[in-house]
């Protein structure tokens, strides 16, 4: 049993520490179709080579999300297998389009350790980088996971909380080399709405919903070589449910999006991502989006808006992210805030 | 709310509209593996690169109902988020065969509409074509559907009711370009079958059957974006199943009638196709095929057999379509009357 | 019904009878994407180009497994249709890696015959090659299967019991052209251990479990088109249960293998192999490897491990492979022996 992975605990790390992570992946057709199959998408960028060559992108990148499940799952038997709960997200950067083809790898720097109070765990902060099969950062970003000790006796390591951004500044934000939305074809994409059609505060419930099942979320979550236990095993929760990883649901929620946000074209970034509640098969998801914030660009045509994507365990047609008491209201599953670009 | 789609109702169709729906798609070869995992196919042309070039197709066309599916799923949102159910189709005619790297989009254009005489919904007859990148028409097809009205008050339209042919016309057939089966391999092709040997009013078991599940029905009908909530969402039908896309019905019963029609490689045209009762995950469907009509054609070597194709709920060894009361006989779920290409 | 196939029985196979299998099928990349998504693999070379590349193999090719399953599947109309079990396969090679674009086809003749002395059924001998598309040898096998006579006073056929090595003879090993491992990147590989780390007689937990799914069984098992009616119909089995095509479990416990033996990278050989048990939907499976035999080969930097992998239903801690009367342990679902290429 010495030769297998018991995953790092709370102890095993240290400020400053690199991880190279394992299995590099070459990302193909076949996760473009995959991801069409497991998720209800519809943005026609990703969908059509034709879309994509009209506004200045070819081939025809997958969808910003493969890319981030691909480089995170990469860091999972690392990072969190031992992990109580992923506790948050922030500077989640694209820095550029992925197409088949291309082959992802991912390091990780220790940048923040706090052990818990109560000596048992403590929350790891860690910044992950992936790069291509030239070298080139393909995306980054910064996340927290609270992690089990090994040993509750062990000595508690100074404490270093990071700073991070709560927002990514629009400044930072990669538009995609060659990208222009000037003739971009509204018909095709399937809304007429564009950038200045969105207002700050505005809320839009996406109304569909899908119930989730046991062989789709395995399948994707395997798809991004993502080996946590308990995503598989029906004997790794007291409960014999299989939780589901909340990547699918940031994935779920974001193709559910499309009817309303049909022309959110490319994830630029990620601000912030709460998995607030657990999800398990036989739940059904819905999704609303407000607008936080629009911002216009240097790339011809292009807008960015600032978006907040929940998803929600039955549909809340009243949108409501927090109760009075400022906890999240029952059924919210997820609170995702990111950058996205859209036609001007 | 405002910006998503609510569907069109009946009242916003009008004889003539023309409709152009949104998300081109591409089709990859992950769309053939994907068809391989969710179909029993095992047609030879569709599934060996080297089998399609002795036969004069290079590369290997995918299966032609993947592009139906993917054409027909375009015109969902358009034309029958709202309907009541799908009634039937004609003239489908299949123009050149697709391969990875195409991209289909479709037009629909309204030409016929019926009020039903309770007020509160309609029949909208379509003709749908969807062309490739290069503006070819890749297909085309008539359906009509009943479609909900979103106010009974509103005035009835002028009753059109288009002529559409009972059956594709065998001149009208398009054979694909170079397809020559003088050189067919039968052995590879698994039955030594070929057009000669099958009688006008035979009839063929295919023996084999598959039990549904929501996953794999859930898969296929999001490869193909079709958008239809009854499919998708517990929630969106009282007795809390999610109702089967007739089009997986249609893709299981032709995959399994390979046991038996194991030449009829390609599908030059559907005739006619009624999807008699709803299908659910837990249902078995078997199939069988009886023989309509053949005919020779010019390409070298290749003859056309019109069939009908019927798929049910358990096995019917008697085959027998209607009761003697001339309604469908119980456990039909689809009628699908094509025509099909086959080695002579 | 003449016209469907109702596979061999016993009395239909000779001595010396060679069966041309059908259906061609041309290997993409859409199956090394479902592979993903079915199995837990993580194993480098197939996952990645730019590793591939790295270790002389351009492009990088598929699992081995996914060309043994697509040339098996084959088979299974021809030989199999009427089994009552799969006894055991001997001298299985891998000639050559195969990339998207293959396409193999698979030949077999018959070996031996053997009638049971019960009269109602015999075992079958044959061995199977499986040619890509220049006619050139991809993989070979022996197996050996139980069928069904179709009638029970049929003469007995004489009894041929053919000679197969209880394993293949390391100088038979074929190691891919080009491919060397003396620039083997552990850290993208994800484990330290190398050749010399193993110990012949040394067994490894696994430690993960997957719960298997319908769905998921049902597509890897049409992926491969393989037709036996048990893996997808309920009303085929008196329990309504869908048999777990045995290759699926092969697929999982060498995908689960790769925590602890992340740097068996190619499969060489299958020496034996036996499906001690059914499995089901439901079960979850665990694995465990137990190293037989190493011997060095004359590429540059690779080794080969003979190994015992055993999957079994539930975790075996004990990693008990037979209990004291000799007969497979409780829970063994899998015993397969095989040679696989890892770094030195």
């Amino acid at each position: 049993m010495s030769k297998t992975n018991p995953g790092n605990f709370f102890e095993d790390f240290a400020v400053g520490q690199v991880i190279e992570h394992a299995t590099p992946r070459t990302i193909t057709e076949g996760d473009r179709a995959l991801y069409g199959a497991l998720y209800p998408t519809r943005f026609a960028l990703p969908s059509s080579a034709a879309f994509a060559a009209q506004v200045g992108l070819s081939p025809a990148p997958v969808e910003e999300l493969i890319a981030f499940h691909i480089a995170f799952g990469k860091t999972v038997p690392d990072v969190s297998l031992n992990a109580v709960a992923n506790l948050g997200y922030a500077e989640c950067r694209f820095h550029r389009p992925l197409v088949p083809g291309d082959t992802l790898r991912t390091r990780s720097e220790v940048i923040g350790l706090k052990q818990n109070s109560n000596g048992r765990s403590g929350v790891v902060y860690v910044r992950s980088t992936a790069t291509d099969q030239h070298g080139a950062v393909a995306l980054e970003w910064a996340r927290w996971v609270m992690v089990h000790k090994r040993d509750a006796e062990a000595p508690a390591p100074q404490t270093v909380v990071p700073e991070l951004a709560p927002v990514v500044a629009p400044s930072d934000l990669v538009i995609p080399a060659g990208l222009d939305f000037t003739a971009y074809d509204f018909a095709a994409a399937g809304e007429p709405h564009r950038f200045g059609d969105y207002a700050v505060g505005e809320r839009i419930d996406h109304v569909d919903g899908v119930t989730l099942t046991d062989s789709e979320h395995m399948m994707a979550t395997r798809l991004w070589q993502n080996t946590a236990k308990v995503h598989f095993n029906t004997e790794a929760r007291p409960d014999g449910k299989r939780l589901i990883y909340g990547g699918h649901i940031i994935s779920m929620a974001r193709a559910l999006s499309f009817n309303g946000l049909a022309n959110v074209q490319l994830i630029a970034a990620i601000n912030a991502g709460a998995h607030v509640s657990p999800a398990f098969a036989g739940d059904t998801v819905y999704a609303w989006s407000e607008v936080l914030d629009a911002v216009e660009t240097d790339a011809p045509g292009v807008g960015a808006l600032r978006l907040r994507l929940v998803a929600t365990r039955g549909r809340d047609e009243t949108m409501t992210l927090r109760g009075d008491d400022g906890k999240y209201a029952d059924g919210v599953l997820l609170d995702l805030d990111y950058w996205a670009l859209i036609p001007r």
